[in-house]
């Protein structure tokens, strides 16, 4: 990201902005503890940056589009913690830190993740009734939004996740995997884009393109977290490695091999970068994250 | 229920509404069934039945705030779902059947309740685009029953609940089971009926007597169950009882004993009927249910 100090700057705006809205409210105090301990425990904030990128590629204003960058960064959230539970992934390591359940239990662990995706509602509504001259696109980013993490998307993609590990072998399909990923990561990514179009009343074609682009960027970057599995070390990504072969999950290097995996993860930032074309020189900064998305070792 | 006939066809028709919410998507099939399970399980509908019935009272249309009214069903029935869980509650009946845990699994069940509580959400934005020309009226209620369901309302208030398990018997403080209770359930209930209200761009009179007829209501509503919880049979509740006083939790019959806390109850009841007075005969509905809800064995 050879735009780092800018990027950085939106990163920080975010996590000021997390923990006022986190201030402003009167959460029970082991609950907001375990919220707390899991949203700041320093991702890489890929999401919240993708909305506020995308809003500002249509001349959106950053202020509109904060809590929404907000509000997709607690659905992560709650979207690991859950993932990480025993009867889940099972997974103890998590940005580094050990995973919610580790530390407050699996009750507070639920209850947490529970918070998180309902405190992102509770954001994107007070946010479009705060701009509610503009209230409609308010909606239909909600709207894509919801659409995108439940269960016609996110949360689909982590059941068929789950069920791959009982495949046998010779009976994946490669449509399937597609989807999996589309889902559980694709989907995600591209609303995060979109809503923070979306509040900018774009146009149509300008819509399309950036749809485009979230679908290719967003499975590449499950790609790249599916190979970083393989070839990452558990300091740089500060999770547990190797553990979809153990689980035999149905990854695409499980699939296609390794080298073909980044091959197609490339071809897929290239398309990506293509269907910017239209905003021409607007895109970089978009342009220079997708770089850094493939590129990136943790 | 005097009027049974006509609290039924409500039913009936919530029940078919969200038998087609369900249809209009593609939810990865273990997911569906497991959600279908626990939603089809032949709930009450308290929840879908008071929003109705308060968007009734300030002429509200059904079709407007159906959507609304299973949005809270959802909402319910995920709470239900991750409150049972073993790391929670740990139940094994709920409506009379297995827990959906006990059924699905653990991580099903977890995915089945986020499952819900985005689709409730879903659910909420696309009826509010639907009616977009009433569109500020449906983000207030949204808004509404987000605050209420969250951080700050009833998931606030099952923490409390599970901490209270492990506080000594002389030092209860009644404050703190009266804002459990008002988190719990009191919270969510008022959220129901003043959703359905919300959508009618109804006073603030009107709107100030709804809440507080809610607030009543839905503190009676949660003392009956946790007396129900000692006085009851697992035949009639469709779920365990005894549960609260195993696990020492800080109920109203704990602290205030069964025979007080009924009065409490009943003074409860007595008060929300009289919030309504200012709609005369047309509250009828609404003072019917609340009977019921106060005399009901399950």
């Amino acid at each position: 990201m050879g735009n780092r100090v800018f990027i950085t700057d939106y990163i920080s705006e975010v996590n000021e902005r997390i923990s006022v809205l986190f201030d402003e409210r009167d959460i029970e105090p082991k609950l907001m503890e375990s919220m707390w301990y899991s949203i700041s425990a320093g991702g890489k904030r890929v999401r919240p940056v993708l909305n506020i990128l995308a809003n500002k590629l249509l001349d959106g204003d950053l202020k509109e589009t904060l809590d929404i960058a907000c509000a997709m960064e607690m659905i992560h959230t709650y979207s690991l913690i859950h993932d990480d539970l025993p009867a889940l992934d099972n997974d103890k390591l998590r940005r580094g830190k050990l995973t919610n359940h580790m530390v407050f239990g699996e009750a507070f662990a639920i209850l947490a993740g529970d918070g998180l995706l309902n405190m992102a509602y509770e954001v994107l509504m007070a946010n479009a009734l705060k701009y509610s001259e503009n209230i409609k696109a308010h909606l239909l980013a909600t709207d894509y939004i919801a659409r995108s993490v439940g269960v016609s998307g996110m949360i689909s993609g982590q059941c068929a996740d789950i069920l791959s590990e009982d495949i046998e072998e010779d009976k994946i399909d490669i449509n399937v995997v597609d989807k999996i990923h589309i889902n559980k990561t694709g989907k995600m990514l591209t609303a995060s884009l979109m809503s923070g179009a979306l509040i900018t009343n774009p146009s149509k074609e300008e819509l399309n393109a950036i749809e485009t682009f979230g679908r290719k960027i967003g499975l590449a970057f499950q790609i790249v977290d599916d190979v970083l599995d393989i070839t990452g070390t558990e300091k740089n990504l500060g999770k547990s490695v190797g553990k979809d072969i153990e689980a035999k999950k149905m990854t695409f290097p499980h699939v296609y091999g390794l080298d073909n995996s980044i091959k197609i993860a490339d071809d897929l930032v290239s398309d990506a970068k293509d269907a910017l074309g239209m905003f021409k020189d607007k895109a970089k900064d978009l342009i220079l994250l997708s770089d850094y998305l493939i590129k990136r070792t943790n």
